[in-house]
């Protein structure tokens, strides 16, 4: 399935730019960041469980926000791109 | 339809605060910010046209990055939320 994850984290502190570094990682082996904050997913549903057991103890339940949205077959070649936003190939995506 | 805009926009920069800003006062005109650079936008194709064009003028093409994904109806009742995310209701978003 494909999946979109955003993530709300304050980067001005640098627990939170911590934080952000370590689901961004997390994330890139599930699939691509194409933003700061927002993270393309390809995975299957048990995976999904153990991408989010994981995420929920790296965030700070208090201060973060993090948001999984399921997107059809094919979002990440419909997205519509403005400035800088590039698209992003996903066939080498690593699942661990 | 209903779509999920995204944007990259470097928020250490006054006129990058600025560009945010406008750009949210913009589509809180057809949904709702979910997270800092996150929307649940509601509208219809012309209305997406005229979005698009307006938040073309606004971003710095050479900094910021606009991704818009759509995502199947009632997306924004199943997304599932973690941290501080909470659900928005969208009845009465605005359309202008």
């Amino acid at each position: 399935m494909e999946l979109l994850l955003t993530y709300d984290v304050s980067t001005t502190t640098p627990a939170g730019r911590n934080r952000l570094r370590r689901v961004a990682k997390l994330c890139e082996g599930y699939g691509m960041r194409v933003q700061k904050s927002v993270f393309e997913i390809v995975c299957t549903e048990p995976e999904l469980l153990t991408l989010i057991d994981k995420v929920q103890r790296i965030i700070d339940h208090d201060e973060d926000s993090i948001r999984i949205y399921r997107v059809p077959k094919g979002s990440f070649r419909t997205v519509r791109m403005f400035g800088t936003a590039k698209p992003l190939p996903h066939d080498d995506a690593l699942i661990l």
